[in-house]
């Protein structure tokens, strides 16, 4: 269906605005301003008093987790994983996994992601079958953790839904195998999985240098830094998502630059962890893609791009003690164009002709969008994701006036809810 | 009139939460859980589904200045100061501080703020009559930049504020004496100002050690550290808000604790002018009253507390390197029961018998607070400000599910941009 977006603030990949129409075509953006003669809209969205951005991609998630939100916050890590996270995680069924990835798909579309990059397991179908249903775009993976039992399995799991899924749901989902990361996966483990992504000619999508306990483990059981050593695995060889990237040297850098490894950023979950900061300034200026993300409900704690934007922004001034550092637009940039080349997507994250319709329109309703210097700045540092008016991805509604036109938002609190019960009772 | 709040989930003054109902008498909390039985609710108000929390103290704004949001971002200070916003500040009119404080009324009403600490001028009768319109609380003061010329009358225009309205409004404002900082007032005025809050019995409103350069600075041009050289001039005697207190070593501290200063922390700001992040935690850990602010929209870049909130938490964790630390509930304090304090309310920011009846209700609807594990931590760390519902203060309703009862809020935004045309484009 060809739909036409009507008089909406359009912010154009140069991070300029213009009141503009947006033509839609099947999937793609057909135009975006001046609008050809013979585009028919057969639907027209009112875009009157909104903005219209790229929908945020969610760079790196643990969706199913959403069902841990709030369950065990300001703990140490490893009391909060061993105590808390584990014990409920093990008792998951593929329905539980399937409610909270529904929960996620909600907040996600009412708080303007578009896309997200998901690494979980075991039950990764139940994923897809939100990612179908919902009408999002998604990046999969099955996440692997090859110190417990099981890890061959895990990894066929994991190939398996690569074959089944890579480029499904016409093209919206995509997938990645998923090493959780250097400490849960010895060496040999990774070279193995370095071996299927070269067969199959999938990317990875793995946990780099999120702590300093990490990067000090691997030295002194490796003789090298995270990166140096995952590098010897030939793990890199395929493309590359790494996430958290906040421990970082001259020397991981370089290796980063030398692989075309994109890294995301998850400003929220490293300070809430206490992880730390990520020299995201530095990566930026060695030209390294860097995309961000919310990582799971359970450390963040929610899905909320345009938190992850803010503080982005927020936390690249202090770092460098530079209030220029990091300005509005390439701060959503982050969240929308520079997070979809993250993931590997493809014509996602700008609005322009031949784009993908992954499209977010605010209302400008409330007071802290006036007044109206400057729109881009209105978004990143003022409003929040209440504002989230319409959602199209793919060129399809999911949400139209702030109504769910995919999902049954209460059903799925309720079964969500129903889930928690079970899991934490039982 | 007498109010019923029913079936609401209430954030006790201990963190813990409780399914209860609240009674409220004129402008005093009654009773929280067992109403008395010969209690009569003349209103009713719904809490189903509802989270009661107080309302939260904005320790230290500009309100007016919510004119000058988006206006200028990302910008070093000094540039930003001199070349944006001081031409734009100096044409203001009596008229323009009122939209400007309007529509901060507004914003702070909508995200759950039910009292402010506002240091401005000139004209604080504009902020006064919105105060009095609204229906909010605050606590006014006078800014005054010494530097600049008509100090003395500056200072007298305070003292009539103070004359004219400490306690007005059924004491829902109180009035302090604002030199702002060191470094725009020379000692031989903070001594007078000094000697001016003596003689009235007023509190002082200040900025403290916010930027490095400040600090110094004063220790070039005074020989002392900032605490230290105000100390001299006799300004902490009669009781002070200081607020940001960002570069702070152990002798700004003993001094803040001898004379039981009141810091207001403002991470938004801090973080966005580059300003640097406050010790927090070492300010807790000594006992110290630290309560939260916005400052003003033009460097935050809005009034909403729950943002602070979150990401004084946040920041504290990162800072100390410890998950553990400021959690939740803590954080919650300090942006209401501290805050108060801080700014010098006495039975405001804690639902229980006696207290104001400053109360917000959330609607705790969206997916984002799903599952329900914790409240408090679903408020601090998952919900936004659009969750805020119903709002009072004084006993008095200023929002009823989602609508402004005190505010025409359509017209506030219009004449705010009406304001903002005239003062940069004239």
């Amino acid at each position: 269906m060809n739909t036409l977006i009507k008089d909406a603030y359009v912010i154009l990949p140069d991070g300029g605005t213009q009141k503009a129409d947006i033509a839609i075509e099947g999937n793609l953006i057909k135009a975006v301003g001046e609008i050809p003669h013979e585009f028919k809209g057969e639907r027209i969205i009112d875009g009157k008093d909104k903005l219209a951005a790229p929908g945020f991609v969610n760079g790196h998630t643990h969706a199913s987790m959403t069902l841990l939100r709030s369950y065990a916050d300001d703990m140490a890590l490893m009391d909060w994983l061993q105590n808390r996270i584990w014990p409920v995680e093990d008792r998951m069924t593929e329905e539980d996994l399937y409610w909270g990835a529904m929960l996620a798909a909600v907040e996600m579309i009412k708080s303007g992601t578009t896309a997200f990059a998901d690494m979980y397991g075991p039950y990764m179908d139940a994923v897809a079958k939100v990612v179908m249903e919902s009408g999002l775009r998604a990046v999969l993976s099955r996440g692997i953790v090859a110190l417990a039992p099981g890890a061959s399995e895990k990894l066929e799991d994991g190939v398996r839904l690569y074959r089944e899924y890579h480029g499904a749901a016409n093209g919206r989902i995509t997938v990645m195998l998923a090493p959780h990361s250097l400490y849960t996966c010895p060496p040999e483990f990774l070279e193995k999985v370095a071996g299927k992504a070269k067969e199959l000619g999938a990317e990875i999508h793995i946990h780099m240098s999120e702590t300093e306990v990490e990067v000090k483990d691997c030295i002194k059981n490796y003789g090298k830094r995270p990166f140096a050593h995952v590098e010897s695995t030939g793990l890199f060889e395929n493309g590359t998502l790494a996430a958290h990237c906040v421990w970082l040297e001259e020397e991981d850098m370089e290796i980063i630059r030398k692989h075309d490894i994109r890294v995301v950023h998850n400003p929220g979950s490293n300070l809430k962890l206490a992880s730390g900061v990520a020299p995201v300034q530095r990566l930026l200026k060695e030209g390294i893609c860097v995309g961000l993300g919310t990582d799971g409900a359970s450390s963040n704690n929610n899905l909320d791009m345009l938190e992850e934007v803010r503080l982005a922004a927020l936390l690249s001034k202090v770092e460098t003690m530079d209030p220029k550092a990091l300005p509005a637009f390439q701060a959503l940039q982050m969240g929308t164009e520079f997070s979809a080349r993250a993931v590997g997507l493809k014509d996602v994250g700008r609005l322009e002709a031949g784009c993908k319709a992954d499209i977010v329109l605010y209302s400008m309703q409330g007071p802290e969008w006036h007044p109206r210097h400057n729109l881009v700045s209105l978004l990143a540092y003022s409003a929040n994701s209440g504002a989230v008016d319409t959602v199209l991805v793919d060129g399809q509604v999911l949400m139209e006036k702030k109504r769910l036109c995919t999902i049954d938002e209460e059903k799925v609190c309720f079964e969500a809810e129903r889930s928690v019960k079970r899991l934490t009772e039982g």
